[in-house]
């Protein structure tokens, strides 16, 4: 008989080929990651890859009208009614992002199915799998779309008219994976048929490894925000024009991009420009546009809004100084979200060693936490890196997810 | 009957709709320019305009082994073996690059050979018209591809080599285009049928406005560098990365642009970031890696030398600090080029109210004059503006570019 790490390893070998990318300019010791945005080949075949092993333990497999996958095991007898257990996270990455990052929650769901079947735990209510679409947001830029849609936080109208970097609309997006959009939007139903949430996550930090414990629980989400910064200027000749008669937006970009990692060390805070378009991009030419993207969280919303606001202060100084224009836009904006207390007060009566923790990540069950009891876990990550190859956590750790998730599960589901 | 205004409008029209880049983010009051790169399609039409607009002036046209297009007046009796006199430019442009940078002085070839024949002026030498083939070096990234071809400053076989963004090869662009790539390389022969090259260019910068006249002529091209700055951290992501335990290599890559800016104007010389590329590239993960190109040029080599050494110093001193690296890789590199002093007195004394300049941008002149004699004319430009939408010139002051073109030609090629 198979040891649990043995079927871990199994499960995990099983999705780890799907969505590779080709060794590249990425390349190294963990490779060059994944592409698996929502609704391109990547994605689809691990949702396909999802449904077939949900099929194989008996679930109830359905896509909801927002393209999330729900798999029910409801056994005989107990009403389908009734407010289910939920559990899951996500399938897609960013680019060249890591194996673990949403994957794990899933493989981790299947498993605890199969780890509380061997236990001979029954629920007396349905527990449902949950894979949910776009969570990065790294296709059409709206992180956690798919729960954002089933709870009605984003308009289907607005999310639909959404666009990727080829200019693909997100309705004909999903329609190319099998999934008609005029179905999209808010799920007052389903939502309501969720008695909880727990979404199992791999680490992206290093609390756990400071702890030296594999499974943490989750009590708050920091709040986050993606500001598009663009910077207008004047393209001209880089051989010919002046120095003093030159617009260039590159160096307010610049300014900008190191004004963010100060203000954000000295509040306490995160921000990152890890994105940046450049028009017309050529070695020669000074460039007539530039646009960066911020992406900034605090421990809390006021550290938040004083961070970006201090950011956009000394990016529109600079943009005097280098006579070119700069514009903020919110792109995106999630308050703070703390975790049910009465369901994290259950996950650490059933997990009595796990630390409690606060992540700056945002994931689905923030975006559900509005509307229903959530929390999460999380596994252990020597690295601490997440969005990244290199992101990972040993068979043990997950294996120990497996069983405090089953524990979790077990705990909520079969009373 | 026309005047010369109008008969310049005429032909300059009749080139201006080829290869217009089609509206979008760039789209101002000039439009958002033209995207003639080499071997594209824009580029493909404006040479086959050329072609005919020879053709209709019983000029031979032959393109040589390198793509490069040559049209030949030689009046009956004139040995086609003398040394030639030889005018002409490019027709590619960069990414959204103005109108005249290149085609002003293919036009004004034209032009002036109509305005010779109306004076009655008859060569007694051949008399070529030249166009070289990617000036820009926007698609294949060296600039003055076809000349450095021509006189073997560049190898086939690393030429052939070179790919564009989307990894098509050069032979394989070529092929598309009609032009066998086994042919290219040195020509010697043809280099030494040129007794002269004087090459006619829109002005890029403002001394020509500065000077109250229509036409300059260059006595020297500044050296010019394009050098590619790697930079290289830790991919993470951006919201559960503590900031001090980041490598984030923006930050090394905005520090840097903002030295070379400041390097630049203290060695008064010109140093521009205007490309830039980024691994993963996505709003929500701390890059793997920046890739920056730094184009450099400056009065005199040594100061070239001293600006570029300046600014890696401050590059690799601020990798240092944030625990990234940094590799500089020189792409091309060009000395400064002192035009033919003689030929540069003969056109002085047919232009005596020209003003003579130095000038930051390199040219196919600056790359035949280490072989031919060779020099320049430059046509005012109001707005100084280059490689931009904003780049013009007046109708009246191209018309004073062909007369000044055809006074020149009937000195050096109808004694």
């Amino acid at each position: 008989m198979s040891t649990a790490v043995e079927r871990f390893a199994a499960l995990w070998d099983s999705l780890a080929p799907i969505g590779r990318a080709p060794s590249g300019p990425l390349d190294g010791p963990a490779g060059s990651g994944y592409l698996r945005y929502a609704w391109t080949h990547g994605d689809l075949d691990c949702r396909e890859w999802f449904v077939e092993e949900a099929l194989d333990r008996d679930l109830d497999v359905e896509t909801d009208g927002n393209g999330n996958i729900w798999a029910t095991w409801c056994p005989a007898g107990v009403d389908e009614q009734m407010p289910a257990v939920v559990t899951g996270s996500h399938l897609d990455s960013v680019p060249h992002g890591g194996a673990y990052d949403g994957p794990l929650g899933v493989v981790s769901a299947l498993l605890a199915v199969d780890e509380m079947r061997a236990r001979g735990a029954t629920p007396t209510v349905p527990l449902r799998l949950a894979v949910f679409t776009e969570e990065e947001g790294s296709r059409f830029g709206v992180a956690c779309l798919g729960s954002r849609l089933l709870t009605g936080s984003i308009a289907p109208d607005k999310a639909l008219a959404l666009t990727d970097r080829d200019g693909l609309r997100l309705s004909d997006a999903m329609r190319i994976g099998g999934v008609e959009p005029d179905t999209v939007g808010a799920d007052p139903t389903r939502l309501a048929a969720i008695g909880a949430f727990v979404e199992l996550h791999v680490e992206q930090g290093r609390w756990l490894v400071d702890a030296g414990q594999p499974v943490g629980i989750a009590t708050a989400i920091w709040p986050h925000g993606r500001y598009r910064f663009d910077f207008r200027g004047a393209g001209n000749h880089a051989g010919t024009t002046r120095m003093d008669d030159r617009h260039d937006p590159m160096l307010t970009y610049a300014y900008t991009v190191l004004a963010a990692n100060k203000e954000a060390r000295l509040a306490g805070a995160h921000a990152t420009v890890g994105r940046v378009s450049v028009e017309p991009n050529a070695t020669n030419a000074v460039p007539s546009s530039v646009t960066g993207w911020l992406d900034a969280r605090a421990p809390d919303d006021e550290i938040l809004k004083m961070l970006v606001e201090a950011i956009t202060v000394k990016a529109t100084d600079r943009a005097t100084r280098d006579g070119t224009q700069v514009a903020v836009t919110a792109e995106s904006a999630s308050g703070a979200t703390t975790f049910d207390p009465d369901l994290v007060a259950r996950l650490r009566a059933v997990l009595p060693d796990a630390p409690l923790l606060a992540t700056g990540a945002g994931h689905d069950a923030g975006v559900l936490a509005s509307r229903v009891p959530a929390a999460m876990l999380f596994v252990r990550n020597p690295t601490g890196v997440s969005h990244a190859p290199e992101e990972t956590a040993s068979d043990e750790d997950c294996t120990a997810g497996v069983a405090a998730l089953a524990d979790v599960l077990t705990e909520l589901a079969c009373r």
